[in-house]
């Protein structure tokens, strides 16, 4: 078939990250070594380069995200594809459990009643769960601002923000709300993000945990 | 808090697209009137404006598309994320279901057995369904390759493919071959695509299929 090359099932990941490899040295971008493979499973699940230079990631955020979940932390995420999308059996492996609120019947009237978003009040109760919790947001900014909100008004603090909502409302300043403050977290930077690279910054980590693991 | 504007949750949606509107007009990209509304979901999903360009239809694709679903026509997808993004209940309103067979164990050992991709063998599966189906490919290429085998090996044709798997293997060829085929299809050209992307297609779609029915 034209232009097809047949590779291996279990080779095709490998030679992806190679050519994500190759043209990063190309452009003369060179991650930060913790940060790498974080940084390049977001550009394998988006073919956008764009997140070499976009995802901001606070001091020391890499360890201290890999120590969260090796503790058994939690993941929440603002929407069932990012849920999906996670791997939550290396996620159990270590104790911990991941959620999605926004399909649960309470939380929408609770939403409807109070004129805000489903996601805004997901994480509102995400912030009761009794262990630490790391925040995986690939879709609303409103959800960024909530979390934001009950750190002001309250003593709660999340222990760790992944902070990449897309969109055109919000999204750019909901962002840079975390990126100013003094929560451990992986931001990108600018409009684009979504589920698939919330759920490609979790597995990235799991992956690593669980090939130390072996 | 700073930069941050009150938009009412109902109104979020509604003010993207417009932002999304405003910008095209800026670029000086107009969209082919029956095309706006899923380029539009696209960028919309991924804060990504090379959609605009790098999305390709076949002749009369979005009315072909429409109908399928209109008459009840499946959608099968190669990853549970997107299953999880369709909308399955407007979906089924018109008597259609969504798959995803990835995670089925006798296609995961099938795969193995053969050296073939989880992806490949899904699709095979998929091509014994008895009524029409939409495929909708966000991730593998190999699905889309292995679709496009069985066209040429045997009569089966799929009713539609929505073909933006994404990455650096084959990707860019398995796109071009339905580009060159005689199949309805509506694929994104290059690298860039994903699980969010074939599902932000279904769903432009079905809602504006749900609205045509109010």
């Amino acid at each position: 078939m034209k232009n097809i090359e047949f590779v291996r099932p279990e080779e095709i990941e490998k030679r992806s990250f190679e050519i994500i490899q190759k043209e990063l040295d190309e452009k003369g971008i060179v991650l930060p070594k913790d940060q790498a493979m974080i940084t390049k499973r977001a550009i394998h699940t988006s073919a956008d380069f764009d997140y070499a230079k976009t995802l901001t990631y606070s001091e020391n955020a890499v360890n201290i995200l890999k120590e969260l979940i090796k503790n058994g932390a939690d993941i929440v995420t603002d929407t069932n594809m990012a849920l999906t999308g996670i791997n939550k059996k290396v996620l159990a492996s270590f104790g911990g459990e991941a959620h999605c609120f926004m399909a649960d019947p309470d939380i929408a009237s609770e939403a409807k009643k109070r004129g805000v978003t489903r996601a805004s009040v997901s994480m509102e109760h995400a912030s009761m769960i009794d262990k630490p919790v790391i925040f995986a947001v690939g879709n609303a900014p409103t959800a960024l601002i909530s979390i934001y909100e009950l750190m002001t008004r309250t003593d709660w603090k999340p222990a760790f923000v992944i902070g990449v909502p897309v969109g055109f409302v919000n999204v750019e300043a909901s962002k840079e709300l975390f990126i100013a403050s003094d929560v451990p977290c992986i931001i990108n930077r600018g409009r684009k993000g979504g589920s698939n690279v919330a759920a490609a910054i979790c597995n990235a980590v799991l992956y690593e945990l669980g090939k130390e693991r072996l």
